[in-house]
């Protein structure tokens, strides 16, 4: 085996695959990065007990030559060290090519790394497969808003295995995306371009959905998703995300959505973080940094908390609008601040029904948001 | 007690005394943050058992009314609440007064806090004296020069307890400061303005002088030096750092300096932290990331370390120059790179007395900066 390699594209492909690459995985062998060496192109794979990432790396990209003096092959290589040398080398093409006993020579300008590598035989087979029939296609910018805006409502409990994912559903050319730990609710959806596009009900690991967002561009590109064996394939031309999905039936969380609004909220974004960051510095964390809302008249609230040792804020605050009933709630100042730091809109609509109830934040350009919260029984 | 003030002037007081706070003290009281309110300034303060420090805000600064509404009083206030409620608050001017029972008002647009604070009376009695007859004047940049160019060469360990600080001496106009934990020795010296300087060699926490780093700004205002009770105080007109001293005495170094040298060699300082820090990669962190130097002839050396399990690194290097003896030498990577990143030449000529025997760094165009590592024992 044997490549010479333009830098920054093999260092691009390496940062990718580390992210699915645990320091002690349960077989050893996936401590370690394999590569492929063929004559068209390389591929280095990384891989845990729940995701595996490959990246695909063309010999020619445009008719500009990426990789030259191949000789095929494979080989598994240490991680971190492997990924440490490539970032560090001094000049802009490497040589890589495998000695006797899997000794693998790294050489750049003056510099010569000589790892001790792997047989990549020992390495588990990963297939990976596309499985035409349960396909979709989105833009890798709506792939990243599903997850942005719903990943941080998850479960970090094991005690309901199937909460601690998202549930991925496909109705009408709608894919939605659902979380909830059984105190808050996220869901977004994303309407598909195509028809007739059929997908079983899946729910990825949270985790795993962390991971991909961070390798994905937000652009236009689009990102092929395929579903099998218990699995679920992110790709495009360049990049593989496998995870393993959750086995179980995802609650029916449509029920706990209400219907009806007694109070309804049309609030500036910001200036609702703004004043909640501030009442949050003396919400207690004994009590789940719980923060109160109190309707004042017909524009504007007051914001307050209280902390037995430390003290007490109130803010009033200007709304856009008030409609409907007086209302006093309280709720947790983490999940509302999670939840309006991961809508974008200007402003947002919040509706309420009654103080025991949970609530609804929207916004009013985009139906295909809501996010859920449950308050805190205080009074 | 009764102020308003604009905000982004106490916040920049509040910041700096913070470093003094730690969130679990001897004194429960030193958890907080200690202000006295005056006509003519505000004057914060927070201790540790190693450091105080004081910020004097001034009501008026060139003809700018800073503070207003005054009326005299002390508190002391819970950190970090107290930074942190100031860090958010909504508008450019901050009202805070104090209410029955040290209940503490803080006013900023709509946001009104009230925190629990403490008397004033239980916060201990620091004194802040200047001693005329052992003192001296310094420029900030050049204080974080020596600071710099020293203190990560202090003991972390408090088997010697003298050598987790840093020896500052004065002779001839000459104020020195030394640093060893007996692997290596960082030298600086900075010739001061005046005259028939006294003061009594002292030697420094190098905790002390690492807090004090963050608070100087490295420009040309003068720092005022002061020893006294077994203190050393650095003030300015508006902070005030004060730091308990180590008791003992510290070793002679001066033997350790080999006068005589056998190999020197010139080398680019970048080129140098470069090629170590590739080598470092692969230097076994059970060996103390031991790397090794070896010339190769009248113009390169070769840099090269080997890991049992991981593999091994070589690579050659051009110098500017190299005279004297043949040498193969091991070292720390960790010493070198932390010594070379402390220097801010473009070149470094470092001095060699064979392979067994300390060697020492320096810079061709200033005398007051010498460096030495004491090497590992290999072959």
């Amino acid at each position: 085996m044997k490549f010479k390699i333009k830098k920054k594209y093999l260092l691009r492909g390496i940062q990718a695959v580390s992210n699915a690459i645990s320091p002690r995985p349960v077989i050893p062998i996936l401590s370690g990065m394999k590569i492929d060496v063929m004559q068209s192109k390389i591929i280095l794979t990384g891989s845990s007990s729940d995701i595996t990432i490959q990246s695909h790396i063309q010999s020619n990209i445009n008719g500009e030559e990426i990789i030259s003096e191949i000789s095929s092959g494979s080989i598994v290589l240490p991680v971190p060290h492997f990924p440490e040398i490539i970032k560090k080398l001094p000049k802009e093409f490497v040589e890589i090519k495998i000695e006797e006993n899997f000794k693998t020579i790294i050489k750049s300008g003056e510099a010569v790394f000589t790892l001790f590598g792997q047989s990549s035989d020992e390495y588990p087979q990963i297939e990976i497969n596309k499985n035409e029939e349960q396909q979709l296609f989105i833009k890798g910018n709506d792939l990243k808003t599903l997850i942005r805006q719903t990943v941080f409502a998850v479960s970090p409990m094991e005690s309901r295995p199937i909460l601690t994912g998202v549930n991925v559903t496909v109705e009408n050319s709608l894919l939605t995306f659902t979380a909830t730990d059984s105190h808050r609710l996220a869901l977004r959806s994303v309407t598909l371009d195509s028809e007739d596009i059929e997908m079983d009900n899946i729910v990825i690991p949270g985790e795993s959905l962390q991971e991909l967002n961070k390798i994905i561009d937000g652009n236009e590109e689009i990102i092929q998703i395929s579903v099998m064996n218990n699995q679920v394939l992110f790709y495009t031309d360049n990049i593989y995300f496998l995870s393993r999905l959750l086995s179980g039936n995802y609650p029916d969380t449509s029920r706990l959505i209400p219907n009806d609004s007694k109070t309804s909220l049309h609030i500036s974004t910001k200036d609702l973080i703004n004043t909640i960051e501030r009442a949050a510095l003396l919400s207690s964390r004994d009590q789940n940094n719980v923060i109160r809302l109190d309707t004042v008249d017909n524009n504007s609230i007051e914001i307050s908390s209280y902390s037995p040792e430390i003290g007490n804020v109130q803010e009033k605050l200007e709304v856009i609008s008030i409609q409907g009933e007086e209302l006093k709630i309280s709720f947790s100042s983490k999940y509302m601040l999670e939840t309006l730091k991961s809508i974008e809109s200007e402003s947002v609509q919040i509706d309420f029904t009654g103080p025991m109830r949970p609530f609804i934040i929207k916004t009013p350009e985009d139906e295909n948001i809501l996010q859920l919260i449950l308050p805190v029984r205080t009074f």
